[in-house]
C-alpha cells in the first residue's frame, strides 16, 4: 500500500511543479522559458527519486511502469495499482493547480496541457505529435533501463533520469509540450475539461498511446542490445 | 559552538547570494530571470553542504531544523541554537546586501523579500501563499529526509538537496518568491522595515508559519511511508 | 554488431535532439537560447552514456573514436564500424528532423547545421572556425580522456562528459554552432543539400578536419601530461 | 614540470571559455545571459578537474593556490610555479580571444574584463567591489576546502567546485563581472591595454588583492570550524 502512496505523491509533485511552472510563469514565452520549464519537470525526478525511490522505485509515470512490466520487473497487480495511483496523483495536482491559479490576480487558467495542431507552439500535426512522443519516450526509457541495470550507478541514477527528462523536454516543449507520461497529460486534460476547455481531453489519446508505444520499443531495443555476448 | 558558527555562515551565504541575486539582477524580469534566481538559491546548498555539512549538517533553514527535531534527529537545545544562528546569519546577510545596494549607482533597494497580494508577481492571495509555501516546503523536506536516510547517497546528497531547492524556486518564485525558510524571509523583511518598507514584515508570518507546517507534514508523511514492512 | 547499433542510436539521439532543439526553438535568438541549446547537446551524452555506455562506450562522435584509436583503446576495424554507424545515425536523425519540421505549421526548415562566414552568428571567418573547432574539440577530448582514465570517476563520468559538451557549446554556438563532431555536422549538411541549401555541405570539411585535429592534439597532450613520473 | 603545464592549460581554458563566452555572446544583455556566462565559468572547472585534477590538483586560480599555501597543502616553490603558469595561461587565452574577436564580422572587442564604477553593470563603487570580491572568493574557497577535506567526496568534488564557481558568478556578474581569480582578471586586462583600453588594467589591483584576502579569510575560518572537537 505504501508504495502506491509513494507513487501518488511523486506523480502529484511531477505534475503540479512541472505543469504548474509552465502555467504560472506564462509558458514558452514567459519569464521561465523553455529551459526553465524543462528543468522543472526534470528536477521533479531528482527531488522524488531520492525520496520515494527506495519505496516504490519512483516510476511516477505509467509509461515507465509499462516498460517495467514488459521487462518483467513488476507484476500486473502492481502495474495496475501504480497506474491508478499515478493518474490520481496527477489529477489532484491539476485540481490544486487550478485552485492556485484561481487565487492569482488576474486569474491564471493554464494547466500545462499537452497538445498538437493549434495547441502546439509550432503547429505540429497529429501524426507528427505521435512520432515525436514515441521518440521522446523511447529515449527517456532507454536511459532509465540503462542506468538502473547496474548497481554501479545507484547513487547518481536519480540525477541521470531527471536530467534525461529535462533533456526530452528541451526538444519537445515547443512541439507537443512533451508528455512521455500519460498520467501527466490526463490529469490536466480532465481538469481543463472541467473548466470548459475540451481540446486537451480530445487530444489526450495521443499522449497515452504514443508514450506506451515508445516505452515498449525501448523495452525491446534495450533487451536486444544489452543481452548476451557481443557478436 | 562551532556548529552554530557553521549555521550562521551557511544561512548568511544562502540569503546574501539567493536574495542578492534576485535583487541585484532586477528580479523576475531582470537579466538573470526565474531559472537563474532559482539556481542561485539551489547552488547555495551545493556550496555549503560540502563545506559545513560535516560540521553542522548544513540545515541553514529553521524549517529543516524543525523537521529534524520532530524526527528526533536533534534535541531542543541544538534546535534553539541553530535557529538563532540561522536568523542572525540571514539578518547580517540582508544588512550587507542593503549596503552593497547602496554602493551601486543608481542605488538598488530590493532585498529579495517574499510576499503575497500586490507583493506577488502573479498577485497570489494570502491563503494561496499559505497553501503554496506548505506544499513547497513539504516537497523540499521530503527530498532531504529521503536522501539523508541512507549512507548510499552521501556523496550526492548535497547536490540533490540543492537541485531540489532550485526546483521549488522554479514554481514558487512568481507566486511568493519562494521562502520555504523562515530565516531567509525574516532577515530581508527586518532590513526592509529598517529601510522604510513595512509590507514584507507585515506579511512575514506566512513565511514563518507555512514552512514550519510543511516541514511537520513532511516529517510525519516520511515516517509513515518509510517505516516498517511493505504491506 | 550490437555496439554498432548502440553507436547508431546514440548519435541519432545526439543529432536529433541537439540540432533539433536549435532548429525547432528558433536558434540563438529563439525561445530556448544559447544555454538551452548547449544543454540539449550536453544532456544527450548524459542520457546515452548511462544507457549504451556499457555496450559501446558511447563515443557517438568520430572525433572521440579517433582519439581512442590514437590512444590505442580501439582497433581500426572497430573505428571504421563506429564511424559508419555514427554517420548513419546522424543522417537518419537529420532526415527525421526534416520530416518533423515539414509537419509543423509554418514549416520549419532549419537543421542545426554548422557554419562560418555568413552562416556564423558573429560572422566568424573560415580560419577562425578552424581554430575554434580545434580548441573546442581539444578541450572536450581532454575531459573525456581524463575522466575515463580512472575507475574512481566511473559513476559520474557520463555527467562530466555531458556537462563538458554543454560547456564547449556555450562558447561555440555563436561562433560556429559548435561541431566537435564530424557526424553531427555531416548528417544535417547532407539533408540541407537534399533540401536545396548547399552552403552547409560546402563548409562541412571544416567540421570534419578541425575536430579530428583537435582530438589528435588532445590524445598526444593527454599522453604527455599523464604519463610517467612528475619531473 | 607537467603540473605547471596542466595549470597553464586549465587556466587557459577557464579564461578563454569563461571570458570568451561573455564577450562573444554580447555580455549580460546578450544571447547567453547571466546564467549562461556563470555556467561557462563553472563548467570550465568540471571539464578541467576531471582532466588535470590528478596531475596538478586543478587550482587554475592564484587565490586557490594561495589558500592551499596558507593551509600548508603546497610549498612556496610550487606556489610560485603554479601562479606563473596560471597567469601565462590566462594571458595566452586573452590573446587568442582577441584574435578570434578580430576574425568576427563585425569585430568583437570585448575580453570579459572585470571592473567597477562605470565598468560595473550596476555601477558598483570601488569599495563595494573590494567587499564583494572578498565575499565571493571566501565562499568559493570554503566550498573547495570543505569538499577536498575528505576522500568521501572525491568523485563529485569537481562537479561541486564547478557549480560553486557558477554560483558566485550568478551574484557577482552584474556587480564586478566576478573575478575571484587574479589570473583570470590580469590576462584580459593586459590584452585590453594592448588594444588601447587601459581602464581594466588600472582597476585590476582590486581583482588581485580582494580575492587573495577572501582566500586567506576562508583558509583561517575553515581551519577554525573544522579543527578539533565540537565545543
Amino acid at each position: 500500500m505504501k508504495k502506491y502512496v509513494a507513487e501518488f505523491i511523486g506523480t502529484f509533485v511531477l505534475t503540479l511543479f512541472g505543469c504548474g511552472s509552465a502555467a504560472i510563469s506564462g509558458g514558452i514565452d514567459g519569464v521561465l522559458g523553455v529551459l526553465g520549464i524543462a528543468m522543472a519537470f526534470g528536477l521533479s525526478i531528482v527531488a522524488m527519486a531520492y525520496s520515494i525511490g527506495n519505496i516504490s522505485g519512483c516510476h511516477i509515470n505509467p509509461a515507465v511502469s509499462f516498460a517495467m512490466l514488459l521487462s518483467k520487473k513488476m507484476d500486473v497487480k502492481d502495474f495496475v495499482g501504480y497506474v491508478v495511483a499515478q493518474c490520481l496523483g496527477a489529477l489532484v495536482a491539476a485540481a490544486i493547480l487550478m485552485g492556485i491559479g484561481s487565487m492569482c490576480s488576474p486569474v491564471i487558467e493554464g494547466l500545462g496541457t499537452n497538445g498538437f495542431g493549434d495547441a502546439s507552439y509550432v503547429g505540429l500535426s497529429m501524426i507528427g505529435a505521435v512520432i515525436v512522443e514515441i521518440i521522446l519516450t523511447f529515449v527517456f526509457l532507454m536511459a532509465i533501463l540503462g542506468v538502473t541495470s547496474t548497481e554501479k550507478f545507484s547513487s547518481v541514477a536519480g540525477i541521470v533520469i531527471g536530467l534525461t527528462l529535462a533533456f526530452v523536454h528541451i526538444l519537445g516543449i515547443p512541439l507537443t509540450g512533451t508528455s512521455v507520461n500519460p498520467a501527466r497529460s490526463l490529469g490536466p486534460a480532465i481538469m481543463a475539461a472541467v473548466g470548459g476547455d475540451t481540446v486537451p481531453i480530445s487530444q489526450v489519446w495521443v499522449f497515452i498511446v504514443a508514450p506506451l508505444i515508445g516505452a515498449a520499443i525501448a523495452a525491446y531495443v534495450w533487451k536486444f542490445i544489452s543481452e548476451g555476448k557481443e557478436a
